[in-house]
């Protein structure tokens, strides 16, 4: 893309009205406008970096052996009437009427239709277990909206859930989500812990969040260094293999990690103190068994092997899609601005020049521009007619992992320089060498 | 995919209460299901088509040098009283009131968000052109939602928007994404023919509709046989190419094709008889100029070169894109069930076996299936322990464009059976000739 002709609106200045960092930069940055309170449009930026998180989140989803479909945003009333939740959800449930005075909402989640969906189409145990996902914006109508994507109103979530015939099946539905989350927060490149989370009314051990680490997080975190460390993509650990499930599930049950709600002093206790890690975090999963709650209450049976009835249990499994990108952010910029893992960074490359009126300068950027595009590197070139400062500026805020900076004394002796947005790590390398490093 | 695994609901008879061809299939072929009068969830059948849909329409956009962006499902009651088409719009239009008593809506389009968002961002005539697009949920609150996704109230479109500084940028804006919409249908294996539409109140020849042929359409249609024919990715028409693009609109302009709404006897008479088609078809895409209709009344201006203050000139783009899932079926499906054209297809291969209890049956079809992943090609296998004539209905009704066949006296004699969906042509083949077949 060049940034001469696309849509990248950046502002000169740090908005005043924004409170919190990724909240300022998504502004700055150009990734969203508000458009009305808690809901934003996102710009050409922001959308980039959203499709990418989101496809990280679907192919972990489908290696999980979890199935996409999609549902829609609006659902009636009547719906969650037979589940009891229509009366009990609280002003956050967008009501609506349509034209013909029908009570409809939209999706918070999608327990109730999901559970209706499955009810009305599978009948016998040989259908189970099965595990179901979206990607769909979802509303809930905040009394005061905040910190922009990280609490709107309108939001992308993937919602997941499960069904497996009996309480055994359903934990290694969730053991197998777990897995799944754990892969997928790695692969964005940012640090999610697993913490045990409030079971609500069916206790258990089978609710966790996952918290992204950032100072800036909502809630306090307590967690063992060990978490720094652990690698889930492990090529041993397969899905499909319950004991190696199990073994994961004990593992992160018995290295704690929890969040001031949960904290317990006594275990916290009997961590070692150099391995003791503290700090603030950020909810951007959250993965929780039920039971038969809703297949209870939706009329959800399957006819089991031995031909009695069987109410399936169940699991859902929530990641919020477009909070990430805001969560992202507060764990990873600096005072220049974004600094993007490599996995969801909108563009690899940002190729710079800083004189684009100097000829030599400006064919010697066209030509990695297209070098670049060529070996099918995302890249952004900024062939502006700006100062180079600006331009330069530009790039820290906008992120990008890399920058090939291009000028005139540069060019002269046959070198460009490729940045390191992360380390700030500067090197003189000839033009092959940086494509050579570049396409690696 | 294995079949004994997915959630592929299929029913055995075809429901009564469709009325049209393509909602009785997507039905019965568990594309879809119905949860509230004209809004559908999308099963994993239909959710794969959907987004093969999407996907070829986001890559002829993005070809065309048009800007990925997202826009909000809902939005302000002030930002479309701003252009007058809050009051204007009709019962269609579903309001909403939030918790503070805020008037809001489900966008049924774009054109005051777009423009809104590109006035507070866009202040030099340097930043256009500029074509901006989106892909999200729409409503519209059909008073009798009917024919499944082909007019139903919650709705998948894409929607571009062009901003040129003036009626000759305009025109070149409109031509790029004439070729954009001739290039995204035929991708798609389906013939839409662009049918010069009533422009309202603008006048001028700049609004066509893309018209998929198919007998159970919903509007006569008159063209002309040239368009049987026409290939739209010759390579010397190139995006940029002015006169080119003039050229494609000429030639457009110059080969007859209406619906009943602009038919026109005296040009129609003027085609020879034997390039006379008639038929009819269904609307899955309409671009349209509207001048400065959106830039004028949201207040968009623009300083141009010559410091004079600029009214952008507008154009709007759209594609049905849940709407096609419906419209292919219609153009392309016989008495067995659906015949998806390749470029849509759930999946390429549907693998049979006739006998799943039958050992080397089993492992030959096994084999099969490991290497047709391997090899990249999406493929569903039907391993269930069914009767095989069962089977194969299935794979007629859900309509993959290959299915290989796997039977116990063929495997004795180390062959396939492999069919074409679409002509019903059957051959024998080792495994390693269809392997070959399918891969190349």
């Amino acid at each position: 893309m060049r940034f001469s002709r696309a849509f990248l609106p950046v502002l000169k200045e740090s908005p005043a009205d924004a409170q919190i960092v990724s909240h300022k930069l998504m502004l700055q940055a150009g990734l969203v406008r508000q458009t009305a309170a808690g809901i934003y449009a996102w710009l050409p930026l922001g959308f980039r970096v959203l499709q990418k998180i989101e496809q990280i989140v679907r192919e972990e989803q489908d290696r999980a052996g979890a199935q996409e479909m999609l549902m829609p945003t609006l659902q009636s009333a009547e719906l969650w009437r037979t589940s009891g939740r229509y009366d009990a959800y609280g002003p956050e449930m967008l009501r609506i009427k349509d034209r013909h005075d029908r009570e409809m909402l939209y999706g918070p989640t999608n327990e109730e239709m999901i559970t209706a969906i499955f009810r009305d189409e599978v009948k016998s145990y040989r259908e189970l277990p099965r595990t179901l996902y979206h990607i769909q914006w979802k509303f809930r109508d905040e009394v005061r909206p905040r910190f922009g994507v990280m609490r709107g109103r309108e939001f992308l979530m993937k919602d997941a859930y499960s069904f497996d015939l009996d309480e055994a099946g359903a934990r290694q539905s969730y053991y197998t989500q777990m897995l799944a989350y754990l892969r997928t927060f790695q692969r964005m490149g940012i640090k999610a812990v697993p913490m045990k989370a409030d079971s609500g009314p069916i206790g258990g051990d089978l609710s966790h969040e996952f918290i992204v680490l950032a100072p800036t997080g909502e809630s306090e975190v307590f967690y063992d260094a060990a978490y720094d460390t652990f690698d889930w993509n492990q090529p041993d650990l397969r899905y499909g293999d319950e004991a190696g499930l199990q073994g994961l599930f004990d593992q992160v049950n018995s290295t704690y990690a929890a969040t001031d709600e949960t904290h317990d002093e006594a275990r916290w206790g009997d961590v070692a103190d150099d391995r003791k890690r503290t700090g603030r975090g950020i909810e951007v999963g959250h993965i929780f068994y039920f039971g038969d709650k809703y297949s209870e209450s939706m009329g959800l049976k399957v006819s089991g092997s031995d031909g009695q009835m069987v109410t399936p249990m169940m699991g859902s499994y929530g990641v919020g899609v477009s909070r990430l990108v805001g969560a992202i952010i507060e764990a990873s910029h600096d005072e220049a601005g974004i600094i993007w893992p490599e996995a969801v960074a909108p563009w690899k490359v940002g190729i710079v020049t800083m004189r684009a009126d100097d000829e030599p300068t400006a064919a010697a950027a066209e030509s990695l521009y297209a070098d670049l595009q060529s070996a099918g590197i995302d890249v952004l070139y900024d062939d502006r007619n700006e100062r180079g400062g600006v331009k330069l500026g530009t790039m820290d805020l906008i992120g990008l992992p890399w920058q090939v900076i291009v000028g005139p004394r540069g060019i002269a002796n046959g070198v460009v320089e490729l940045k390191n947005r992360a380390t700030g790590e500067r090197e003189e390398l000839n033009v092959d060498a940086a494509m050579a490093r570049l396409t690696a």
